[in-house]
């Protein structure tokens, strides 16, 4: 559990996308940032007040979160003088960067010296289960793709965001490390050791109130041949009531896999709902969510009505047009 | 690499099948089998000739296999004096058990003093790539179960003799902790990070002669709760181009999930090529594998009849009637 709220520090990025871990804490999380830290030649700007660790500390904030990523997800040398100052400050650090804060030893000796915590959200920060595929109380929707990257984060955050605007009790769950940063909490999938994936799901999203929604980060795709295995473990282990489809309507093949095709969301409806049935046989497929990014406002309605009609079910750009449509699918 | 031939320590083994992963060395590695050592009140004998360390490395041997498994997977205080006597005879030690011989404080003093190595297969040994689901040259066939233990390994190994035996290409590819110890090296599926599970297994199984054969070991069921993303991976990653159903009929559950049903096979072949065909749109389902142990003689013969019969493809016990008919299926 990393302690809000946040100073996010976005460093020297070259450029906002640099920046895009900052960003989604601020978008799904605003209550959390106090502010921003932003070294000389930063190109990224999230209309926060600038501040020092030591403003920030005195303005509440508790935790420094790096929110900019740079090629081979490094700990930037030119970071660390503002890095050991947030500690100095009394901020926690937090980082979901490919390299660890713990592996820093002046990192490592200043938070010592200074009592503060280094979080690696990257890595596990604890043992997790294995599965026993017992069924719980409460209610959990999945959202699954038909490849990676297409948006499945924002498609949950977006369906909390309504669900508790409607006064609904619904709680995200993060699985990989940038909604991991932007609650707080949560599991790093990718990162969990095989045998205990499902277990570490099923530790994620337990028994709750009967009206209660775990809105589950979703991971990878059942057709993804590098990451099909951490998609069926997340399905397995959170017992999903419902799950949503994701899209991306411009990708010519499967992230990072040249020679993949896309499945048809008809496929990826099939599919999911065969291998869902496995831990529960009430599991429904009740929307199509789409990152139309790519589209023209006009484009993208016309597409979304399309496939409203094709699948019978809503179709929508949540993070365009709101995910109301969904959450009245849930309802 | 695990240094062959063995030595295979059977401990103080309160029965024959604590012993189980030295038996399957001896059934399906003979000729890796310099010899047994047994202690007191030993009550497994696999009938290869008693040696001690000393005795065993002069025969040969190069390494100590810990052939026996104990409650928690411990390394026995018990133990202690003959693994330290069969470093100073010469020879590593391996072993498979959930307690690490690296993070014994003596076995690793020994082991330096002598300059003898200690194989832990429970976890791996190198860092895996990414999977990238690119086509491989020669062919691939996997056994994938209707549940946990239903004799995907025995499968696997028996169709590789009897495809040896024949003068075919094949080659065993070990996927778990017993199969590694039986051929000396493989991949430990299950305590692979997530993120790099079908890499691990693209790894395993790389370009090949066009009629060679990887005999893949599978893990798991895509129907079991708590390890299906492990299995899934493995299909994917080996790139099947035939897979093998495998089933054990008298169960009345999946194993560790009294909750749970076992699949049927014609819902294991359709599920199991479904997924298959992502990374191989050619593969098939070419014959069934069933472990009869818990079957009468005629009763097993009746049963497997039965079965090809009503799916169209051999049935076979492989243990108990060979695997010629699975190796014909794939010819």
């Amino acid at each position: 559990m990393i302690d809000t709220p946040y100073l996010l520090f976005l460093g020297d990025a070259p450029d906002p996308l640099a920046a895009k871990v900052a960003q989604g804490i601020r978008d799904w999380r605003p209550e959390h940032c106090v502010g921003q830290l932003r070294m000389d030649g930063c190109k990224a700007d999230l209309k926060l007040p600038d501040m020092t660790p030591a403003e920030a500390a005195a303005a509440g904030a508790r935790t420094m979160v790096i929110g900019v990523a740079n090629r081979g997800g490094v700990i930037s040398p030119a970071w660390k003088e503002v890095l050991v100052e947030a500690l100095e400050a009394g901020l926690d650090l937090a980082s979901g960067l490919h390299k660890l804060l713990r592996d820093e030893p002046d990192l490592v000796t200043a938070a010592e010296r200074t009592g503060r915590g280094l979080h690696d959200v990257r890595v596990p920060s604890e043992a997790y289960p294995i599965a026993n595929g017992r069924k719980r109380s409460g209610k959990r929707v999945l959202a699954i793709g038909t490849d990676c990257s297409v948006g499945k984060m924002y498609t949950a955050l977006a369906m909390e965001r309504e669900m508790r605007a409607r006064g609904m009790k619904a709680t995200f769950r993060a699985t990989g490390q940038t909604g991991i940063l932007i609650t707080g909490s949560g599991v790093p999938l990718d990162a969990v050791v095989a045998d205990f994936m499902a277990g570490s799901i099923e530790h994620l999203t337990p028994d709750n109130a009967p009206d209660h929604w775990d809105v589950v980060e979703g991971q990878g795709s059942l057709f993804h041949a590098s990451f099909s295995g951490v998609t069926l473990a997340l399905i397995h282990g959170s017992q999903p009531d419902a799950l949503i489809l994701c899209h991306e309507p411009t990708r010519s093949h499967m992230r990072g896999l040249p020679d993949y095709q896309l499945p048809s969301l008809a496929s990826l409806s099939e599919t999911g709902l065969h291998l869902a049935r496995v831990v529960n046989p009430a599991v429904r497929v009740v929307g199509i969510s789409v990152n139309t990014a790519g589209l023209g406002e006009d484009e993208a309605r016309a597409y979304l009505a399309r496939l409203e009609k094709e699948n019978g079910m809503p179709a929508v750009d949540p993070y365009r047009h709101g995910a109301a449509a969904l959450v009245d699918a849930l309802e």
